[in-house]
């Protein structure tokens, strides 16, 4: 079975790399992008049979770092 | 207005990041996790009237690296 987790940093935390990613795309010539946020998006081949209660566990633990990120699982 | 581009790497590419977590997560104790692919969510705040085809000529100039990545926009 397969499970996604989409982590993004927190509303208020600074983003530097979607500030690089916004600068680059002005620098080539993309203009009205006005910010860019950056996270990322983990997919996992998990056993038949586990529980979303495991991967919020498992994000909790690893693959999130909730003081600055938060994360939105789909199962 | 809102854009979101979801970066992948493509089939077949060994993703050295998403095996570093499957091992972690192992190490946690977290078994029956049978594969791990990471990849990029690129939230883009851009200007009323943003095309499609900017956001994807974006992408293939600077947010995905097409030789080893396939990408997906959500407007």
């Amino acid at each position: 079975m397969k499970a996604k987790v989409y982590v993004m940093l927190k509303e208020g935390v600074l983003d530097p790399q979607g500030a690089a990613v916004q600068h680059a795309l002005g620098a080539l010539g993309f203009d009205g992008v006005e910010g860019v946020r950056q996270g990322k998006v983990i997919e996992l081949d998990l056993a038949t049979g586990t529980t979303e209660a495991t991967v919020r566990e498992m994000c909790e633990k690893l693959l999130a770092n909730t003081v600055i990120e938060s994360y939105r699982i789909e199962m």
